[in-house]
């Protein structure tokens, strides 16, 4: 098996803990008696041949790092079909014969295109703040982008308590409403407003129809980015507008909520998804996520995984409500 | 239902994310009609009738903050026949029907007997760091101290690396080992000695004989703390003399594990398992702990919640090794 | 002396540390036999009186609190003689004879008008973020603020270095660019545009043709806050429009910047300068803000302290040039 | 200038901010015309030739890093004649004209000897925690280790409150008592033991004489390390023996207070005390600490840098007594 190399790379939008899942990757993979090839900047480094080996020590001291080690990018030519047949020469001349990806939805859709078309090994490890992939309860970073949220909202609400004001405070999540619903609940939020809501009601009209200044003298609310719902800045004018009586002010947390040292789940989930992923490869699995359900390792076929629609629990909606009187 | 209280308290060791739970359960019982009073001191602020009571506005602001603000203790006179039998005089005088107690497993304990000799409903709140409470995932409390440790560890690492020295770093679980193995995978720690392991084999022998300073230059382990084994100190004094030519170092985190503005899961965690409390007392529900498994709200009779025996997930041990080579 | 009452005020902008100051003012005076009453909401509170007695349990375990127990706000009815007459016949039946004003540029102004006009002994502590208090090294927030900023920016450039881009982050500092020269030095940022600066030169010209991607896959940029310049946004589209094969991204850090735990050297500046008050006080001082020059307690006239010109030290320009190459 | 190579190391105890330290240095160094090589395990590898060039990409993205890239020891050789002949024989090997050594009291004695014996230019900057270090207002790693005690107590004082206890909390600083005695003052402590008054007074018993549980119900002493005084632990001991009522604890911090990403300030210092230092080489210095008085840059004779008697503000125990009545 001396020259059997497993290629990890990370792919999209970086997310805490891609390392401590790069780490988890090498050393089980060489623990198992495989070799182990970083690929730098996501498939466009496959496509480039920008590779080298990795041994255990490479990966010693980085379980505690945001970012990646391996870089990322978003690639256009692996999107094209002679983008993929490069990056297959590429792996044959490297002598990869299977291929872990560690990203989110778009990372795994280009994974499951190109193991079906040069019957690659590939398999998937949930990568991304958003939490926004089917079939797994966790994505890897999401955690960390929740504390970290959490510990802005922290510090907003000292100078909205001091202040008697509103602040609407827009996370990330891209078109799912993770972040923004739990942050709100974990940081004491008065609201959140998320795309899973947008189609039907006036988020902030039963925002302020609940009479959010009754018995408080500040507010947070908690608004997911999105394209429909136009974001904070859209409700904090709309606020202006509507209640120029209130004191409104907006923050868009932004890449911040990308960094930092993940915390202690996220190490934890990509260090098991990291070894779960070379099991998969050992048992002959491919064109597999792995990912947990109910604390178990699962494995999801590509096609499930980057399914749109993975449900928020709509209990939190009504949790929220009652914990915000 | 103008005069039906429901009572809170917490009670034994501390845990972040008690005043999470305190929010949520004054809140939502305020939200579904009851009234609430707190109980200061645990079970001793109940026999000597140390109560107010709580609206929405006494638990604004609090989400964020470690410790408790109902304060806590340890009873010694609860445990007495007399001691509970003043308890019941109390709840009676001061109209309190039900009674929230959230802590660990003597806490639930003292609430199964006084629930079974005076018919009162009780329902528990799994509050602990050691996360050792049976039937359900997670208690409130353990994923700040797991972070908590964490951080730790990473800071005492920079030293360790810059030094090429064996850190033998102790934290609490009482008789489990939930921190000190996760601590130690999310850490990058060499190894865990666990109470799970402690009967059968010896566990620094097994570090010792894998090689630690084969390909590193410093090595961390984590130690639960655990009267069979001895500790970390204990650890140490046998490397200095069982092996010289290691530079060995302990550190005891103590009690800095228990504070500390809870995580975005600990709060989240609390503000569930506070409201399932009051809709458990609503459905008549009683003598129960109110967990979480897959995610979902279970009610534990306290019989179960407090065996002694919740297990470790072993797969764990063997993550471990496999990251650690 | 029994009835001789010190009023403390926060007004302005809410700074972390600002706790700290009202605990040290209050427990100092009481140390001094003197009684201490709190007005909330700044120069409004004294206007309309709310106004109320503070023990030394009061300000118990506030140190570690970002915000201001007091509130804040910004008065306009304190700017007209009628607002200043309400408030001194407030503090003649509230028995307040001095008044220790914690806040920045604008509330220092108002307690020296409001001094002159009621020969009432007023005391200043500088307390903003923004460091922009002449005869003082240090106003309290302002490490704080510098911490909070650096931890930002060390998150985005886990970002920025996985993905190879240029990020222009924005702080706070309204006219000074303590914050941005500094926290670019901190951090490791590749340039500082500061308004100190703006007048003369071209930063981004500067920046850019020092060739900021000669040797760097990743850059980072602090921009300081201010109506001349344009901000983090107006230096992104420059970049995008005349540099077009570089990757921008923007994030405008906001109110986060404010709030949070103090660090210690915040906590112990105001701790010092809440104590030197109260001596200012007895010694029969009045009309000057405390600072600290050279570690040193100072007192400083407010017409001094309200300069607009404390200046820069411009070694720190040539200090990021070179360290960022 | 091609072959003239400046060489730095760090030596002793780690302190977070010495990779700024070295990053300053060596871009400093760079951008001034010289060369640069890094000695790893201080005075250790100097003479072991564990040496090798640096760019200014070696110290890309360590600023940030707690620990030192360039490890660290403590050398018993280089305490030896022949270990200094070999260290200066690697020198001229290496064509290492000039040393920076960052380290404590130790090193830079060392670094004195050395440059006498073989009039090698050398410069030194005070790396410690402890801040014991004579003519320089602040030492690299202090300002961290400060905020990691405040950080810690902070968590312990969640803890304290919550159940009423007493807590000994030990801390570093050799035989100097800055770190003790100001996290006493921020984190609002009760006490602080500290060996710069170790000789007079019983402190234990002033603290309980002031009668330190007459209005509050826990109480936070922190104790700095000291041979003579025999730590927390005595003096808890001492408590349970004298004064059995009171419920006692304690926490000995430990190693973790050295690591940690270091704070703005400590950053900033190591970053202007580095640039300096080369600025010091090329100006024909040598045998100097480079220092900070008064925010300016100062060179202090190693002789006087290593004085032991680094005087302690004492207004700073008065102001500890009044702000914890």
């Amino acid at each position: 098996m001396e020259d059997k190399y497993i290629g990890v790379l990370t792919s999209g939008g970086d997310a805490s803990g891609m390392n401590a899942a790069i780490r988890a990757v090498t050393r089980s993979a060489i623990c198992n008696g495989f070799k182990v090839k970083g690929i730098y900047r996501g498939y466009e480094g496959l496509i480039n041949d920008e590779i080298r080996e990795f041994t255990t020590q490479d990966v010693s001291n980085i379980i505690q790092r945001g970012g990646t080690i391996l870089k990322t990018a978003r690639s256009d030519e692996f999107m094209t079909k002679e983008g993929r047949k490069k990056a297959f020469e590429v792996m044959q001349k490297e002598k990869i014969w299977a291929l872990v990806v560690i990203g989110g939805n778009g990372s795994l859709s280009g994974a499951r295109i190109f193991a079906e078309e040069y019957n690659v090994p590939c398999v998937g490890l949930p990568g991304t703040i958003d939490n926004d992939l089917y079939g797994t309860d966790f994505t890897i970073g999401y955690d960390t982008a929740l504390n970290t949220i959490v510990e802005c909202v922290d510090k907003i609400r000292d100078t909205a308590t001091s202040h008697d004001r509103i602040f609407f405070v827009e996370v990330m999540g891209r078109d799912a409403g993770f972040l923004a619903q739990n942050s709100a609940i974990a940081s004491g939020a008065e609201a959140a407003i998320i795309p899973e809501d947008q189609t039907d009601v006036d988020q902030l009209e039963t925002f302020i129809s609940r009479g959010f200044r009754k018995t408080k003298n500040s507010s947070i609310v908690i608004v997911s980015e999105s394209p429909k719902g136009g974001g904070a800045m859209h409700y904090a004018d709309r606020v202006r507008r509507e209640y120029p009586q209130y004191n409104v002010r907006v923050t868009v947390l932004g890449h911040l909520q990308r960094g930092g040292s993940p915390s202690a789940a996220d190490r934890i989930l990509a260090s098991r998804l990291g070894e779960a992923a070379i099991q998969a490869l050992i048992q002959g699995q491919r064109n597999i996520m792995v990912g947990v359900r109910n604390s178990e390792i699962v494995y999801v076929p590509f096609v499930e995984a980057i399914r749109k629609d993975k449900p928020l629990d709509r209990s939190l909606i009504k949790l929220l409500n009652e914990l915000s009187i």
